[in-house]
């Protein structure tokens, strides 16, 4: 790791007090703008801003006596200078990017603070895969603060990780210099149930003077809530109603509301806000996952506030909800979050507030972008072969694999089967009664095939059952490595010579996506990083999910968000069907069932 | 020390889950209050607080399944429920009180949470006698934390203290359990300078990750201040007027507002949110100094609140002011200032939010006052004998002690008089034409003799000055032993042998401040701990320190607040004349100059 380095605050002091006081010329100095303070949430006209060593000395009328024969002036020409904008809760591997290219791929749009967890990665490759992340994370010219995941597996006992997380591998990640604290604590009902693990993992992380990140999946606000909240998780973002926000605020946690790229939960909980007129400092603007397709066409953080503005939220104080607020929420408050002295001099001229174009981006004093375009350099890590190699298919599988045989003599059964709901995350538990004929049960009608291939441990199961919902008609598969949580690889298709054919691909190519369609390769997505995420340009990647969406469309799937759901449907805390490497999961009783059962 | 321990959120976690889930009975449920909310500013009717562990489980409309045969119900009878007091700087030694006498007087006013700075007892005792007041905080039932002083001496070089603290004190001290940050960083020309010891003091502080407390005593918000916020204090707590505030607050410092025996910053500072409408939450409400006829008579951090209120502003941002704003600013919002779950269970009841009657005082979960009355036990320190033997005079002192001789042969001189400025911290340089008899300059009139007696390393030395101002006549002496910062002893008196009588009687005692007036002792306050503090109850201490200013009044001083006058003599950093034990010093230039001079 070559680590990008830039002194602290208080190794640099005494140059930022020299320059402060006139005394040394600054290694910046921006000029004439209208400072937008998250401190007051005021604007005041007519300011300078001087930097030194990456951070900022002072912030005053007239900068003049800090300007030096070597002095880079930037003329902010009355433009509103605003703090870089952070991102309270996301995953980077959302974007199937490694966050080099996801720091390329924001850098842009304003983005210079992320709190991210990386929870794909750390059930891939366990605590070795997010000292990876953490490691490029910290190579970065802006700052990628990494939350140590809590939750792998996800639903334990369910499902088989490639790696689990421990509390003493909590432990351990807490001394790590990126490390903010702890992931998202999916596991609420463990939480409301006093889970000794999970409450050593988060007390790990609270006696390390770290913040402990929430999920409360529920419209539930009654014990079960209370419960979750007393054992110690300072946010959540998983609120969807007005109600949601304001309980969690009154409770002392904080209100991350977002939007992602398929999250839309900040018009409905902004108005605790807007129209119920609380104290906005407890809500935090955040992402949680968005697709490289809409950093490159939509936007990320800039897009977040600009929608909050537009939901009517003032500007002044949807800013400070993507600045003062989390750097607060995180600790870091003196740090970053707002443009002060002895802050890191991350800073965005925009020449307005509301549709807040971003024109120039500047991280730790230097301008990184400027309309639209990238301009620093965002360093690799160098991946080893252990993350580069990680879809362990243990043999070439065949169409015998995918076969699902039926009870001798059955001429047909009845199949419990996954449900897909278009725009929902929740699957419904169907059953159809299917034909059976050489032996095997056939997918017909608008059942088609699902099968969950174990890549971590290579040891060759297929698990197969049955989804709906697609659309997909004529001999065609799709496979993916990313298979939220346990990141096995999940195969959907209409023919199990095709289903064979995409899953072999995908162990060829080392993870990714692949949509085969009448024998043809119509789309396939590289994504070598543990099966996750590329290394290549966000543009790039987003050109070939495109394509993998157009195919998934020629494959006769009208959904919307279709890619997501394929992803999720191993998802084995979100109910009612999923797959897992160990079976059928209804995940309203977290019981295996049978995937046939005998016509009655 | 018996430090007052109990468990932390981590450590009470699955005990207050099964409270808040409704399995396990609480210890303590108050019943039916309004439940105002610091977090998101509301006042919420009809709630109860479920307490376990000392901390609160959950904020509920109904925690009637939180009660069993054990629990202790609290009636809150429609009373608002408002999280305990914070004072978010002050010193202890300022009510000559011992931290459990402080405590235990502050208790039935509502303050639960008191940041201090002992650098009083710092100048007499060093890093021990900080660890002392430390350790006798954490004894307490209420939180008392502790900054480590920064600037012990305040003048390098213009005084000798009885001990110095360094950057490696500072360091050392930054591990204690009770320490939170740095005490007020008064050197504000240092740090402006970047003078390498007060820049490694804060830096020690912000790697340890702990707040810096400011003291910038200018009204020069000009480089000098730009220099002083680049240089790394968190706050500042010595502004005076509206600029004040708002400049602080602007540059990403806390606005500390005060209102002490003696200070009255809050109305002129708390315009910048009650007229200017700036974001609240970086203005926190302090006392810095109370005298304990303050804390008998008026009042503490409830009379700071309450004025603030009567000063316009809304009683729940002034509650904002000394409760969550103070909690955050130290990272201890998880801990204290609000009434949420996790947090220690400070609360008070009290039946009407504008004149703010404590009516009830909760601390980590049990009554600890009620109506004005202590119900708990303070428990003090055993202070050893070199806290409690610090005057040490080296002789015992006669009238030619205090002698100040005239040049051979002179009948007049002039000489540099110290005056005393009623309601004024600064001093003017006067200049008075004194006569000669017997070879020794006499003080006349409005001028007195003053005399900084060495105390702390029994030299026996004393240096002698003269003072305008007091309106003393017939013979008389008053010495003190508060004598900020260096605290030797200061001793005013219109007659030599009056002054002997009163050194000694404090090097008898062990220090405080007594009063002798032909020939009689007309008052004494005994403070035997540093010579500052005493552990008899703040009732006993208030009554005599009335005394000994009705003694001051008896020998004919007028002044307002003449013993703080009086104390602040030796001040060498406060403008204009100070003496020290080195000399008379002119602090407008930091130059010593001579007591007299030759007529021109």
């Amino acid at each position: 790791m070559t680590q990008k380095t830039f002194p602290t605050w208080p190794e640099a002091a005494a140059q930022l007090i020299a320059v402060a006081t006139g005394q040394s010329p600054a290694d910046t100095v921006i000029q004439g703008g209208k400072w937008v303070n998250v401190h007051t949430r005021e604007v005041l006209d007519g300011y300078d801003i001087a930097i030194a060593a990456g951070r900022i000395a002072c912030v005053v009328p007239d900068a003049a006596s800090c300007v030096g024969p070597k002095t880079k002036v930037i003329q902010a020409h009355g433009r509103y200078m605003i703090p870089g904008l952070c991102d309270g809760h996301m995953h980077i591997e959302s974007g199937m990017l490694t966050p080099a290219e996801f720091a390329r791929a924001v850098i842009p749009h304003g983005t210079t603070s992320m709190f991210t967890d990386p929870h794909e990665i750390a059930n891939v490759l366990g605590l070795d895969g997010v000292r990876m992340m953490h490691d490029e994370a910290l190579m970065q010219p802006v700052n990628i603060f990494n939350q140590m995941p809590s939750c792998a597996p996800s639903a334990p006992g369910m499902e088989t990780t490639g790696f689990e997380i421990s509390p003493e591998d909590v432990a351990e990640a807490m001394q790590w210099p990126g490390i903010i604290g702890l992931g998202e604590m999916m596991n609420f009902p463990g939480v409301s149930n006093a889970d000794p693990k999970m409450l050593a993992e988060i007390a790990a992380t609270q006696n390390a003077g770290k913040t402990v990140g929430g999920h409360y999946a529920s419209p539930d606000l009654g014990p079960a809530f209370a419960g979750y909240v007393a054992g110690g998780p300072a946010d959540d973002h998983e609120g969807t109603c007005e109600a949601d926000a304001i309980a969690r605020m009154r409770q002392g946690m904080r209100s991350m509301i977002r939007l992602g790229s398929a999250w839309y939960d900040v018009e409905t909980q902004i108005t605790a806000i807007t129209e119920k007129g609380l104290d906005p400092r407890n809500m935090i603007l955040c992402t949680d996952d968005c697709h490289s397709g809409t950093l490159v066409g939509e936007g990320h953080m800039n897009r977040v506030v600009r929608h909050a503005i537009d939901c009517g939220c003032d500007p002044l104080v949807a800013l400070q909800m993507a600045t003062i607020n989390t750097a607060t929420h995180f600790g870091l408050e003196r740090e970053i979050g707002s443009l002060t002295p002895g802050r890191r001099a991350d800073v965005i001229l925009t020449s307005d507030l509301k549709s807040l174009p971003i024109e120039t981006v500047i991280a730790r004093g230097e301008i990184i972008a400027e309309d639209g375009t990238c301009l620093v350099d965002c360093p690799h890590f160098d991946w080893p072969d252990a993350a580069r190699q990680t879809v362990h298919m243990g043999k070439a599988l065949g169409p015998d694999d995918f076969k699902i045989p039926a009870p001798t003599g059955a001429n047909a059964v009845r199949a419990n089967v996954i449900g897909v709901v278009e725009n929902q995350a929740p699957t419904k538990a169907l059953q159809f009664e299917l034909p059976v004929t050489e032996g095997r049960v056939q997918a017909t009608g608008e059942v088609c095939q699902i099968a969950l291939v174990e890549r971590h441990r290579a040891t060759g199961a297929v698990t197969n059952a049955f989804v709906s919902g697609f659309g997909y008609d004529g001999p065609m598969a799709m496979a993916s490595t990313v298979a939220h949580d346990s990141h096995h690889m999940i195969v959907v298709g209409t023919d199990v010579d095709h289903m064979a054919q995409a899953a072999n691909r995908l162990g060829e190519v080392g993870g990714g996506i692949v949509i085969f369609k009448d024998g043809v390769e119509l789309a396939l997505v590289e994504l070598p990083i543990a099966g996750l995420m590329s290394d290549r340009p966000a543009t790039e990647v987003a050109a070939k999910a495109d394509q993998m969406m157009q195919a998934m469309r020629d494959c006769g799937c009208t959904l919307n968000n279709a890619y997501m759901q394929h992803s999720l449907l191993a998802l084995v805390v979100i109910p009612e069907l999923r797959i897992s490497d160990l079976g059928l999961v209804d995940v309203r009783s977290f019981e295996f069932i049978p995937v046939i059962e005998p016509l009655s």
